[in-house]
């Protein structure tokens, strides 16, 4: 997709432009070490979409994606901290590359720069910038909390874990449409129809990465699959296997998830359910309900249909992966 | 102090007007418990105090005020984990009451809760306003930074320790001032002095703190004194001691200082070690300095006679805990 391609190019030369050392290096070190382990920088680049497609201009637009990017790092700072997490994109996360102490403070000093970003954006428009990312900011966290919940939480239903979702995701991707929108200053209705499109296509995308986490080429997915199954993570897949799969599957089921057991055994017995009973289909269905609702999201734009494309071109590139 | 007591009531009003409850209740109950331990409200009161001395009205400050309480309170949360502190005025901290994952991200949430509350400030404001707050935030975190590193650092010299205790403490007692001053419209200039002065005063705070743990009165001070010198923490009191002590009972300070020992005679030697050398009275000494700057700033404020009066009530109060 080649204005995808564009965008990445933008970001990645602010953010070769954009300073993050200072003193102390302690404290700096991990931030220029986090932001450079890269990424896809997809917030960033929907920011920027969003505002050209409207007629806004990128460089009006380009230090509050920075900021969104920053920001969505600094989630993964604290987060990798409460999931335990090693690797990052294929790195030691920080806070396993120094510590928890290290990787607290460095993702606090993030979100202040993130908002020091955002601060770059044109003067009329802050309150309506900083009202949107203080809305993602408390909702990212309170995803974060349901996800932790979860690892507890004997009874969570399958709307429950889409809210999860919808917060710990699905808002950002939206978010960063609205940034983008806001900043091209289009009416407040155009902004809320596409921040639903960002948010529908985040939910789809987020199914996207549970269903591949199972299912998926390792080729494609990058790493191994059956990680989520191996951690007893309680996906939209162990949900609905659980919801549509008779009394004794269930019961079997539960008894697999409440073992701290890291086998090829447990994941293959796992699969062999969720292959009984169609756990795969079912998750690409419930995939394929955001995707089109975004699809029709798009259809209440007032956009012409060469401004709609590269939009039909980012749903694609984010869920083509394996399909 | 009567405009003290004044602004701690509105502050206090304000606090039990603003709601910190929401879903999922995990995530917010930390946040309602550390705010309503209480304290002395310091910044939000400065913050007032500041607006109204300079014609502002404390309506439009005092969402602000609130914004750098939640602030404080966000650090607190999160320094506690790092310093590994079970007790917080009196109660536990919330890393030891639930866990640190729970401190961590309740942290975050009061932080985009301390800048949503600032974002109630006058429209035409904001990016001064988040411009003062971003600094503050970053430094804060500088502070800390350098905090830990003192800890393991074996050469703090005394310049070190004081830039330490700037941005970590007196910062925010200064940012505190220009928040207040910006939303009552003076000019930059005018902002800047009220800043120093602030600033000045939290470096004579928070020496005098250091002063009080060691040889404060325990009724006065609220806590066991001695806890500096149990935990081996660097304080002005022991950098001075080694400035001026003689070789060989530098070295005894030292290795007092490298040994986990956490017993009453330490603490009895080391204090015999700076009596010796005049700690306590070299300590004063640099907090004065530190108090009679804020006081020269307060000279160079555009304010009546009766219009400084308040302030220097402040530095008073804060300044006489034991003196």
């Amino acid at each position: 997709m080649e204005a995808l391609t564009h965008y990445q190019d933008i970001v990645k030369q602010h953010l070769s432009k954009t300073s993050f050392k200072g003193d102390p290096t302690e404290l700096y070190e991990p931030i220029e070490y986090a932001i450079n382990v890269g990424g896809k920088r997809l917030r960033p680049v929907i920011c920027l979409l969003a505002c050209e497609l409207f007629g806004g201009k990128a460089e009006d637009a380009v230090n509050a994606a920075l900021g969104l990017e920053v920001f969505h790092n600094f989630t993964l700072l604290h987060d990798d901290i409460m999931d335990r997490a090693p690797i990052r994109r294929g790195e030691p996360t920080v806070y396993k590359k120094w510590n928890a102490d290290r990787a607290i403070l460095s993702g606090d000093t993030m979100m202040v720069m993130a908002y020091d970003l955002l601060l770059k954006s044109p003067e009329h428009l802050l309150k309506k910038l900083f009202t949107i990312f203080n809305k993602i900011g408390m909702e990212v966290c309170e995803g974060q909390q349901y996800d932790m919940n979860f690892e507890t939480q004997e009874d969570v239903t399958i709307d429950e874990y889409l809210r999860m979702i919808q917060l710990k995701t699905a808002v950002l991707i939206g978010g960063s449409m609205s940034v983008g929108a806001t900043i091209a200053e289009v009416s407040d209705e155009q902004v809320e129809v596409l921040y639903r499109f960002g948010e529908n296509l985040g939910m789809a995308f987020q199914l996207q990465d549970d269903w591949l986490d199972t299912f998926g080429d390792t080729k494609v997915f990058g790493k191994k699959t059956g990680g989520d199954i191996r951690e007893n993570k309680k996906t939209y897949l162990y949900l609905k296997a659980l919801e549509v799969a008779n009394a004794e599957d269930k019961k079997q089921l539960q008894s697999y998830y409440s073992t701290d057991a890291d086998s090829d055994t447990k994941v293959k017995k796992v699969v062999d359910l969720f292959n009984k009973y169609h756990i795969s289909d079912l998750t690409k269905e419930m995939m394929d309900t955001y995707y089109q609702r975004a699809m029709s999201d798009l259809a209440n734009l007032s956009l012409a249909a060469d401004k709609i494309k590269p939009l039909e071109e980012l749903a694609n590139y984010l869920m083509r992966r394996s399909f």
